[in-house]
């Protein structure tokens, strides 16, 4: 099948002028959910979806779907999906998200042009902040449209202004009416960025995903006493940030020791570390770290958790801090579908492309769909693992490589041969 | 000696008003240099210092002095000095500095009302800005009036919002001329309270200190890699953090070597935490630590911060993280005059009050002081050692029994019997 390098690169980098930042090192965009900036970028996607013959749909929470209903298909059929997010973290890359969202743009437009005959209708699908920095923790989107979340609770969300999520997409023209409902998909493929270096380094130019890691995130907290650092002798102090020092260390030891032990997927991060005073001249009396912890095995993370829990009561008994730890987030790790998986790698075949079988270490859409019908995933090279920065970049010949396997892997799901 | 403890009292809780603040435990105000409520306790310790006789003199930097030249005393004779300061941090107690500087008009008072006979002038002084919260880091008045800081300097000064110290000293009025000159004082002593419980375990009411404590502030900073925390394995990480943590787990077993050692007058703290970008799902790239380390050996100061180089080099090899440590403060030991605290041991005799020898753990203007002449310090009782706190309280008894001791001590030093 034929992949137009040159028009999937137009689409792109006219997507990246939408919110762009100047960057010394690369090419960066903050493109915040509901801003002036996100409706040029969903304006853009919307007219090139029309231009390309599909029908426009814009959901109570703003999500876009396009479908392509080819001739003689059922337009009732339950279609096959592609796509990601246009949405980006402050001071983002160009790719992340709008790879997956134009790469299935590009995909369908290949398969109209092919003499591939789809037995079911196609669609692109661009989903509301999944990166979740203006309103929700991420995956809102998708999160709605798989049930998760209810559609007046989204549309409530407010930003730090208290702007709600519901203004703020009317503001820009996208609160639409009804409900996306991605159980009525029969598939759904989501081609993104890799955010690591596996293919790089294995010069291996598509991964197709496993599974998507669980995710858990918790906040410890460590309340000591707040003294003077001058006049409060060593004996009499009780250092929050001390017995926070043993926490971080011992998370550390313990995901250095889950991942020796299973493939290398476990991982056990403190990545936020908010002191109170937070003084020099201050015995700090409070801390509180946010904890991430991910496996594609639930058993795992369950075991880090119940032991950070475990050090937590530990560092109590030695040093007289109150400590605690409360779970804000706590979702199951996400296998992708069978059917799904041996799409992508036929497609890749097919393309005449080797492709690496690899788990995901971040969160994407595709695992909420993931909860509602058959999802798969196909990840692109990141340079030097790099992503959330200016600096991401995937080569634009790598970029249509994997449009071409994604493109394959549509057409196989969309067509009868398929199999399911 | 007569000390007027409703007088004090008085003093005290009329200048608690300005810039009182609502505290449900306690008593707190926030008086910033160079602010109204600074302002305002200024004109009412200059209308306080009129009323009982002594001459007002403003510095260029604000340092308020007034000065008594008793009847027969030749007025350029150098004067014994006596006072603290009336800045607080944000939210902080009403004694910590209003104890010294109506302590020391008290003692004045009760001098005058007594039939001791002075040789030489004897003064009330308040400086500018001792806690350093909004244009320096601290002792900002007494460092101008020993030389320590040209005035051009300091009136230079820049708050947050880029006022200078001199614009903010003009609008309240207290932009005044010339330096006041410390070294020309036969001798200083400044009351103040403990901050710390000695005084209170052991229920002596005053404490007459030895050594104020060097105080060493230095920033550690630590530089890893920013990475995704669900895709960078463990086995691929720098993390700023954890590197971090090692770091203020070694210097606090070091202090609580070097506190065994000596009389647990060595303290080291990791008072502050900055980390970049500091999100849950981000392995920390950069930290910076704020490292605060004292003693009254200097040797032990001195050694404290060379283990803490090697630690750093310790942890850079271990760990592949870039660190260095920049030092901003490094302030010898600074002991009391022996002058001085025989005075206040005999002070206190006279006055029939225990007196308990210390050192301080905290930087005082006295510190400064003590470099250009006879310098002591006495203690009055913190309640739990606690400050900085609207719960900071110091019984009104125990106010005027320390303000008894140093008017005794201020009479012996400013009369001839006193022999040096």
């Amino acid at each position: 099948m034929d992949v137009n390098q040159g028009r999937l690169r137009s689409d792109l980098e006219a997507n990246a002028t939408f919110g762009a930042i100047g960057a010394p090192n690369g090419r960066g965009r903050t493109v915040l959910a509901g801003t002036d900036a996100n409706r040029e970028a969903r304006d853009a996607l919307v007219e090139r979806l029309e231009a390309a013959g599909l029908e426009v749909e814009i959901d109570a929470v703003g999500n876009v779907t396009g479908t392509w209903i080819p001739d003689d298909v059922d337009p009732d059929a339950a279609p096959v999906v592609s796509g990601s997010h246009l949405d980006s973290v402050p001071e983002g890359g160009i790719f992340d998200g709008p790879l997956g969202v134009y790469g299935a743009l590009e995909a369908v437009r290949a398969i109209q042009e092919s003499d591939v005959e789809p037995d079911r209708p196609l669609a692109v699908v661009c989903f509301t902040e999944e990166e979740g920095t203006r309103f929700s923790g991420g995956l809102l989107g998708s999160s709605v449209a798989t049930g998760r979340r209810p559609v007046e609770e989204a549309l409530a969300l407010t930003d730090d202004e208290g702007t709600t999520l519901e203004a703020a997409l009317s503001e820009i023209g996208y609160r639409g009416t009804g409900r996306l409902d991605a159980s009525a998909w029969d598939a759904f493929v989501e081609l993104h960025v890799e955010q690591d270096s596996r293919l790089e380094e294995t010069e291996v130019p598509v991964g197709v995903v496993t599974t998507i890691t669980g995710i858990a995130h918790a906040t410890a907290r460590f309340v000591g006493e707040t003294d003077h650092a001058g006049t409060t002798a060593m004996g009499d102090r009780t250092d929050a940030l001390a017995a926070a020092s043993e926490f971080v260390l011992a998370l550390e030891r313990a995901g250095r020791e889950y991942a020796l032990a299973d493939s290398g997927t476990a991982v056990a991060t403190v990545g936020k570390c908010v002191v109170t005073p937070n003084a020099t001249n201050v015995v700090p009396g409070e801390v509180e770290l946010g904890v991430d912890v991910r496996d594609v095995d639930y058993e795992t993370m369950t075991a880090l958790l119940e032991g950070a829990e475990r050090t937590l009561e530990r560092i109590r008994e030695d040093r007289g801090v109150v400590t605690s730890m409360a779970r804000e987030l706590d979702v199951e790790p996400a296998p992708m579908s069978g059917r799904c998986r041996d799409a992508l790698h036929a497609g890749a075949e097919t393309a005449d492309v080797d492709a690496l079988s690899m788990h995901s270490g971040a969160a994407h859409d595709a695992m909420n769909v993931s909860r509602v019908t058959d999802a798969g995933m196909l990840f692109a090279p990141s340079r030097e693992g790099l992503s959330h920065t200016p600096r991401e970049w995937t080569e634009w010949e790598d970029c249509a490589v994997a449009v071409r396997t994604l493109a394959e892997a549509l057409a196989r799901l969309s067509t009868s041969g398929d199999g399911t």
